[in-house]
């Protein structure tokens, strides 16, 4: 009998959730607001009635054999939320167990990046990879790591954070409390910081002076730089040089297969690829060079559940 | 019937060979000249008449199963040296193949660094250890990354190369053609040219404005550093701030529990590891404060023969 999961996608706005099979087929997917900012409990009360409902619709019939959770700051040693920022849930919360005694169903929790990583294994576009490195380039940076095509967790749950490698000593402050973080320039938060750098510096005109910070979005600096915006077109040039910098230091560990860059900021394509691949080789140990893949993720962020659902396959029905 | 090994440390110097047990005892240690300017095929003549000596003298009676070899650019997936400086045994040298043939053994060679690293955990300070990183600071930096007790080896065969992870895009110049790699920053060579950078800075006093760079050793700086010199002090600070900062950046990718010191810098204790760790955790993500062991290996370097001797245990005796 067809074995499906069920995934479930904990943003900080939005939780997604529904049913999926190996093939990545989804049931019943489902979006609702979090609640990130009221109790814990809320969250599960609300989160039961979700459940009990997509079960009851689509879970009839079908052998639903395990639970996936992308959340964040979870950690998969632990099973726990682990000082989720924006979120009033506590300092740790027990997101494994409370899923596993709602729906009495084996699961694993992990962090979207992670999730994410796995997702593109199972479901995306690297399919058939043993090593590799998915970005996700939002608000921040996240990273999961491939690893002989196990996801690397490191020893105490928290490897693969990335975005907080430092790009600049001096640099720029880091909602982490650190300075100088990778994520603070590579990120669709730090492509706007870079333009407000730029702007500061540089004289040419550019539409986006018109805009507030607050009002700036990574697809309105995309636009301006498809448009010949000088300003829009540098920042997108500088970010994809400290990224792909950032990149060659990450090849020089895992000497992966290849890079996945998804979120927001990929969305910018070719904007944000030549000057990121441009740079990597030109900072690639020599022995990397030329070998390294660098591609943007092809699926739609309305598929969050797949990264979640990659969790349940891989540890609960994979390797059982 | 207890197993042995056949372990070889082939140096850009000197070969180092021996038998050893899996308690880490030595039988028939020898060190020769390696010949790396004389042709591939004199290194092999040398190296067979080596063997018949070694296994005639300690080899009767006792089971040896397998052999074990470090050398420079080793890869473990080719089995050869691939490009190794220095040697004139042309660009793909096909170690593994060779010695396999000569002893009919089953061999496995891996590149010096990540040879320490399965030594380590086989016979020195990572014992019990599954994520690691073996840093060896000698005349360049090389390291070995242990994942879940395995010795991370990437899609092909060359991962940790963290010597080549950039500190400065405007900083020292590398033999390997880039700019600013770690390797010249936080190595013996790298304590040199952090000196001489001091020489040209600093009005102080020291004695060691009267050594050419030649001349200089590691023991001589660590010396005049345990004598209060004040540019020798200056430049072991600075090398541990560098190193720090830059394991901090490892830490983010692979969140291991400890980091192991070896070779020459490792030497000088106290006056590379304070201002490592301090630099370290200063630059550590939140989740990692407090919790990565920072340590000098207590192996003497003449226990080079245990990488290797660990390289066959660990794929030829333990996993099979």
């Amino acid at each position: 009998m067809e074995k499906w999961v069920l995934a479930i996608d904990v943003g900080g706005t939005f939780t997604k959730l529904g049913l999926v099979n190996a093939k990545g087929d989804i049931l019943g997917a489902k979006v609702y607001d979090t609640g990130a900012k009221l109790p814990y409990k809320d969250f599960l009360s609300k989160l039961g009635i979700e459940l009990r409902q997509l079960l009851s619709t689509h879970g009839k019939g079908i052998d639903v054999v395990a639970a996936g959770v992308g959340a964040p700051n979870a950690n998969m040693h632990t099973g726990q939320m682990e000082d989720p920022p924006n979120f009033n849930w506590g300092t740790r919360v027990p997101l494994a167990k409370s899923i596993e005694d709602m729906c009495n169903l084996p699961t694993t929790i992990a962090n979207d990046a992670n999730a994410a990583a796995l997702g593109e294994m199972t479901f995306g576009m690297a399919r058939g990879m043993k090593n590799f490195v998915v970005l996700t380039l939002g608000t921040g940076l996240g990273s999961g790591i491939i690893i002989n095509g196990e996801l690397l967790t490191g020893e105490n749950g928290m490897a693969g954070e990335i975005g907080h490698v430092n790009v600049d000593p001096h640099g720029r402050k880091c909602n982490c409390g650190l300075t100088g973080c990778l994520e603070n320039y590579a990120s669709v938060t730090g492509l706007k910081r870079t333009v407000f750098e730029l702007i500061s510096e540089m004289r040419e005109e550019s539409t986006l002076k018109q805009i507030s910070f607050d009002d700036l979005t990574g697809v309105m600096i995309a636009d301006a730089a498809h448009n010949g915006d000088p300003i829009a077109l540098k920042a997108f040039q500088l970010t994809g040089e400290v990224l792909g910098s950032k990149m060659a230091d990450t090849a020089a560990h895992l000497d992966p297969e290849a890079f996945i860059l998804t979120g927001g900021l990929g969305k910018a394509g070719d904007l944000l690829l030549k000057p990121t691949i441009a740079s990597m080789e030109k900072n690639l140990f020599i022995a990397y060079r030329g070998s390294i893949k660098v591609n943007i993720s092809t699926a739609p962020s309305s598929h969050a559940i797949l990264g979640p659902a990659a969790l349940a396959f891989h540890y609960h029905v994979d390797h059982s």
